[in-house]
């Protein structure tokens, strides 16, 4: 008789998986192949979850927007208006081990989508709720008369992302402390409080 | 007789070639095979240039920054300095297809960086000299006193790769004139005129 799985912890398992073929081999050797090896399945039991690369590089990418979408819904909301700003955009940081990973796993994807069209929608839809979240930020901190709220919320978003690459890509200059300071010093100055 | 070939033309065309096919398939298909074939040469003749993947992909990326630095080292220095600022961070960004193309190499280089150890020193040297460029260009154009200027030049830095980043991920919004319109407005803020 077959074991009974529970279908969510298996997918939790798998996506663990992939993420530790990503980083500690690279996305080109994260093949169907060698996520089953790592996750010690079958590829037949694999394929119940995707048929070909494509989908197992979705189906990472996807868990890591689930992640970050997850925190932030799980964010207090009340309190100091600029205190709930940093909070949510510090979510979107790679300030401690997972979101870490997250960022490298982030950044292995979207260079793969330059050429890979079918993962596009899903870099798309993250790149999108950022934007949104930025936006929404902007519009609950700037009080300035005639700011450009969408102009402020570009720009925000461009050096959130900015901290990010540099966090991963030069990790002892860009510290998570300093990221949090940069990005202070910059909600600071938007709220006119600098 | 073999025929005289200028190596320095040779490398350029090489170095076409491996772009074209980054672009076209993705980092992952630039083998030292199929480069050969995409720039109509043998594996011997190419072997002269670079033995492994690993050369092949560095010699490209260095490719990317002598472009950048040949193209600020070019700039007319004299004039205002907001406008000397501005024009040499304009050429570290993707505002046309020469650069659009160095951008989305540097992305799969920056990417597969990660998990490559031999790339991570020309990633590290062109980070270096984009952060050192930031500084120089905070220090000709802020006069606030009590401005800390390496935390500006970091936030200057962080967001010119963020919009590098939303220009190719996101062209339709992010469009050169957008990206130098809020460059254009974050240096007017810096200098104390926005």
């Amino acid at each position: 008789m077959p074991k009974v799985v529970d279908p969510e912890a298996r997918r939790r398992e798998l996506a663990e998986s992939v993420w530790r073929v990503i980083r500690r081999d690279g996305l080109e050797h994260a093949s169907v192949r060698n996520v089953a090896r790592e996750a010690g399945l079958s590829m037949g039991s694999l394929r119940h979850y995707f048929a070909t690369q494509s989908e197992l590089l979705a189906f990472a990418m996807r868990l890591v927007h689930e992640r970050v979408q997850r925190r932030i819904a799980a964010l207090d909301l009340s309190g100091d208006p600029r205190q709930v700003v940093e909070r949510a955009l510090q979510e979107a940081l790679p300030l401690d081990a997972e979101r870490h990973a997250e960022m490298e796993v982030w950044l292995a994807f979207t260079a793969r989508a330059l050429v890979d069209p079918k993962l596009r929608a899903l870099r798309d839809e993250g790149h999108s709720k950022l934007r949104e979240l930025c936006r929404r930020c902007v519009e609950a901190l700037a009080r300035r008369p005639g700011l450009d709220v969408a102009a402020e919320a570009e720009r925000l978003h461009a050096l959130i992302d900015g901290l990010a690459l540099h966090r991963v890509l030069d990790p002892a200059t860009t510290t998570p402390q300093r990221v949090v300071e940069l990005l202070a010093a910059h909600l600071d100055e938007l709220a006119g409080q600098a």
